[in-house]
């Protein structure tokens, strides 16, 4: 994190904090020491406006949209277009992220890798993943105005509605919206986007509710 | 490397290969069998057609040319195209490499870290090299399955549609629906993502209009 100026680590039920975590720091000890720690999942990330979630196992098709990944190298070039704060979720060293976690998340994020051997060690993953960013850092330019947490939950929660509305299959409800989220968290949409849309959509469910009661 | 598909290492003068680096070594402890260890620089090198040397320690001036770097993204794009046996020398954990082997080397590689904190971690320092070259390596190859030009004018019709199904102002239409076409580009939805958006969005027409007749 040192290595490439990221400093906010934020741990889950993480092990113990000793002596060995110091001294593999190295000069990077300041970052342990403001390490937030946290209980559960939703604790450390509600403050958070945009998750990524890292995983090696990827889709092999495309119909499963919770799993449907972005290239490291495609995200690393948007990122810094994404106004708020953007948290990286990395897994445990055996297991990595659950589904739920991963589903809770923005977007997916897969380090390209060989496929005879995808599965990365946790802290080489970390290395990539914050060298891939801080390269394009450096060639950052302008910033959008991308929604925040709240917009994006009002956004799905509308979206969700219209699923109601139209009587979508209950089997297929779940992986719907996990896609769309995946859609929109590629498209990272300006407020004014967002505000355009959101009156398509309300605008649908309005009149599509105002013809049931009639 | 396994997760880069790189297999040749070569290790001068190393420790011992005990227990302990195969059971680091997870899945790819045939990079260890196969490894090749020499007891000099020279040795090692000899039947290589070009060195990189790899340092985090920079020359301040353009006039000391021992450590002018090439940075590593410059150096992945054309690593390539080199003809004959390529070979990245990484040097100790604490020291790194010595005046004497940089200078024999071809080139001097430098990972872009931060100022503050340039010195990576040895293994860190291969993880993201490797990691460098190989998406490099990929790039001609991977092409996901996005929709074409039909599936996009379709898209485009149905979404237009709806806004006509739900009065939407005249006068805004034009720019919404290229709000939408924006955002879609932005997304690049996959055949698949398409399909299953198309149906909200037919089924949401389809509702619409059946409402309307009746």
């Amino acid at each position: 994190m040192a290595n490439f100026n990221f400093s906010n680590l934020y741990l889950i039920n993480p092990c113990e904090i000793n002596d060995e975590c110091y001294s593999r720091a190295m000069h990077a000890q300041k970052i342990i020491d403001e390490a937030k720690i946290f209980n559960s999942f939703n604790d450390c990330v509600k403050n958070l406006d945009y998750l990524i979630a890292t995983s090696s196992i990827e889709s092999k098709s495309d119909k499963k949209h919770l799993r449907n990944a972005v290239l490291l190298e495609n995200l690393s070039e948007k990122i810094y277009e994404i106004d708020g704060k953007v948290g990286i979720v990395f897994g445990r060293e055996d297991y990595g992220l659950f589904n739920e976690e991963i589903a809770s998340c923005d977007i997916m994020l897969k380090i390209p890798t060989s496929e005879k051997y995808p599965s990365m060690n946790l802290s080489h993953s970390v290395a990539v993943v914050l060298y891939s960013l801080f390269i394009y850092k450096k060639k950052e330019s302008k910033k959008k105005r991308t929604i925040g947490k709240i917009e994006k939950e009002k956004l799905f929660v509308f979206f969700s509605d219209l699923l109601d509305e139209i009587n979508y299959p209950i089997h297929k409800k779940e992986n719907t919206k996990i896609m769309f989220k995946r859609m929109m968290g590629r498209a990272m949409p300006s407020k004014w986007e967002y505000h355009t849309f959101m009156g398509v959509l309300s605008g649908s469910l309005a009149k599509l509710k105002f013809k049931k009661r009639n």
